[in-house]
């Protein structure tokens, strides 16, 4: 896999001299014209040997482009809020919006393959990982990025020579370090390594595109007119089209009107005397057990959907007043800002996860993807549809770094959710509760229940399961809130 | 996940007999317009809890349609046959042709499923399989599938009210075997699996669909209608186009001439005595290899590509010459067959896998798909570059099962190749071996050039290296080809 990168590619000085000028024309065109449709993200990965130039690499491109939509991210030890949250959380912060280019130099690959090299991990660890982000790098490319990852290769003779020619010299000598000689003695363990990981994750979405980094020059000649030409032929080509559906929606619906939702028992309620017996109960559960100190290392999310008029907020304020206002966060999610409709959709919940020993309650959530979204038409048929996978993925991996989920739909009937606009437009300081949305919203009641019976089935899952809340009556199903989150957290801390 | 399966669904038996008449015309309808269009294969998963009724569901629907497209695959214990090849085989070789239905109950998910509830194989062990499914999979959507996985359900009440039903009377007692009440003891450790591995492998080309199994007449009604649905909504959007690429292919290229192929050293020889003093040494050591009571659980697989008069032929005929004719096969590739063209395009290099203990030579392979399909624009590039992850997954699959793979490209020099071709123009007994399409191949010399070096660099790996020859001289040739073989059935037995 490396022989092409042992050739001994080479760029005369006058050739540089004579490109250079050239290619950064026409980058920073290409730049400006990303910049100004905003059509994607390029996400470029330097990865290489040690010592092949990945910061030189990176800062040549700093250097030839506009720096202030070009972002280089070198991705050293985590911080504290990052150790807090899933591992690739500190990523999906540096994503680079639409329009602009985020260079990774140390991306994802890089602990695994570590870990993999030096660490004893064994090979089902590492690709483990691999598969992971084979999904993540699909999800973004499906999102719109383009992605090139470069691999800077060098010889193990080279690596040892540009070790040398760089401390022979005073003004270079600082470049090298220990753990640079110490990848030379592990040279001959990562190149089989290099080559599995290129192999495996190399993709028509996301190629590995091997560059020969012995000499500066060519390297870093290739890297920018790589990078020029996959800009100008995407711009060219308009974006990514939405994928084409290998299997007919029409065929995953069920053929009876027999569902989840119309099967709950809506009569289900609880007298006011009774519910407040039970609100004192569980409110000092739950504030219990949110101060457990098993919980320091935990973190809870809690997901609220459901009819319009359904009594999220009220059922949510039921839990907050049993928390310490310090150590949660309330995520109410409406339309996305500017910033996060540049990103992939998920982004905006990545950034809203909390740390561990704090909790985030979402007041909707990522499964609009699959409900308004789908409903509404806002999004192709095929970004919904693989949108169940993407969100099992994203549940998985903050359920594996610690997390407690629990995604609640408050159920109500038509008749009910009807009382209660009527009552709503009656009453002066509910009226603004109240809008033409929700009016249209009632109008595809079928439509949203179809969309709920497919997300819970395609998503409910031990790690993070979704309960069914019978809520005509407020009251009952405020308890049955709080009830179940204490029961979780019972069962997992 | 099985929440929806649990709900009660049923059909009565009045609108069970009113219906199938108009399901079965329907199907029948279709499955008429698939078979003169073949646009498509159907490959139905009938999976589920044993008990649910999974072999009745595939005769249902066989009964319902036309058998001669339609053909059911129980897969009980590997033959023979099956156990020398590497495990995917003996459902590659069932594959539906397109235009035709394969159903198969016991998958390839219930191997690794089974393993890990009962056989004590842990997490890891089964997510590798499952990230291999998706890989599969997406090859066959890709290549253009219908894939539908139905997950028959039941709850375990109903899955022992089920058994003691069948054991009650005379006419079904047959049915209910020992395995299916171990089944009711595992159920509660299966079902937790059961949603993992629904969740991890449902994506949107290949979706698991959960039905209620408790009442037949609901189930097949329900299979049966997702299948037409299926089929109609494919038929009618015309079947599978490529798809987008996210990266333009320009991207990829290389920026300057120097490349493996033009680094080869051509003058490189061999004389005639020489070359019959070691073509003796490696033809013996070769044989006595094959003869080792080490190859015996391995197989040899070599693959021969290389320029137009390379000299192919000849380097194999010194190779079989080493070899007992019952242990090898010569596999010739050209063309695909009318049986082959309807399949996916690696099925019909799976279906020439040796068994363990013997060799296949391929002269041509595989790479076609990377070579001349891509030169010759016979396919689409999102088609060929998605082909090198399918071919390194290809490899890694028989590579893992014990197979030997050396991957030999044959090189010659342009004028090396005029002068060959002048030669068998003028030579009676050659000149059936040029063709025109030499003449056209030779125009795209450069073309030719840039696929094979891309195909090196991104299909070399350790357990399936390329093996460059510098072949103007076709002594030299012969003996590095043998050498090669020789030492990696050295390093490897």
């Amino acid at each position: 896999m490396f022989e092409t990168a042992e050739l001994g590619h080479t760029v005369d000085k006058a050739e540089y001299k004579d490109e250079i000028p050239k290619l950064r024309e026409a980058l920073l065109d290409a730049q400006f014209e990303l910049g100004q449709k905003k059509p994607f993200p390029v996400i470029l990965i330097v990865s290489g040997v040690n010592g092949a130039g990945k910061g030189e690499t990176a800062n040549t491109l700093n250097f030839w482009m506009d720096p202030r939509s070009i972002h280089s991210h070198a991705m050293g030890e985590a911080s504290d809020e990052e150790l807090d949250r899933p591992a690739m959380w500190k990523f999906w912060r540096r994503l680079p919006p639409r329009g602009t280019i985020g260079i990774f130099f140390g991306s994802w690959y890089s602990f695994p393959m570590r870990e993999h090299i030096e660490g004893g991990k064994g090979q089902d660890y590492l690709d483990a990982y691999l598969d992971d982000f084979i999904r993540f790098e699909r999800m973004l490319a499906e999102e719109g990025a383009l992605i090139l990852k470069f691999w800077l290769h060098l010889s193990k003779d080279n690596l040892k020579k540009r070790l040398k020619t760089l401390e022979s010299k005073k003004e270079t000598k600082w470049h090298v370090t220990k753990r640079d000689w110490e990848g030379v003695d592990l040279y001959d363990k990562m190149i089989p390594v290099a080559e599995h990981v290129l192999r495996r994750t190399s993709t028509a979405h996301a190629p590995w595109i091997v560059v020969e980094a012995t000499d500066e020059k060519y390297r870093n000649l290739t890297v920018g007119r790589t990078l020029l030409k996959a800009i100008q032929g995407r711009l060219k080509d308009g974006g990514v089209k939405p994928l084409p559906l290998s299997v007919p929606v029409e065929a995953l619906e069920h053929g009876d009107s027999r569902n989840l939702l119309a099967s709950l028992d809506y009569t289900l309620e609880l007298d006011k005397k009774e519910y407040a017996k039970q609100l004192e109960l569980y409110q000092g559960r739950l504030s219990k057990l949110m101060r457990s100190p098993k919980f320091k290392d935990r973190s809870l999310i809690c997901v609220f959907e459901g009819n319009d008029a359904a009594g999220k907020g009220g059922a949510i304020r039921r839990i907050t007043a049993a928390l310490d206002s310090r150590s949660y966060d309330i995520a109410p999610i409406a339309a996305p800002t500017d910033e996060e409709k540049v990103q992939p959709y998920l982004w905006r919940f990545w950034r809203k996860l909390p740390r561990t020993g704090h909790t985030t309650i979402f007041d909707r959530s990522w499964y609009g993807r699959v409900l308004v979204e789908r409903v509404e038409g806002f999004c192709a048929k095929s970004d919904w549809l693989r949108a169940y996978g993407e969100i099992n993925d994203f549940e998985e991996s903050i359920s594996r770094h610690g997390a407690i989920v629990c995604k609640f739909w408050l159920a109500i009937t038509s008749e009910e959710q009807l009382a209660r606009f009527n009552e709503r437009e009656a009453t002066g300081y509910k009226r603004f509760k109240l809008t033409d949305e929700d009016w249209r919203n009632r109008d595809k009641w079928d439509d949203y229940v179809r969309a709920v019976c497919d997300m819970v089935e395609r998503t409910s899952s031990e790690l993070a399961p979704w309960t069914l809340v019978e809520a005509n009556s407020k009251y009952y199903a405020r308890i049955k809130v709080l009830k179940t989150i204490c029961e979780r957290l019972e069962a997992q801390l």
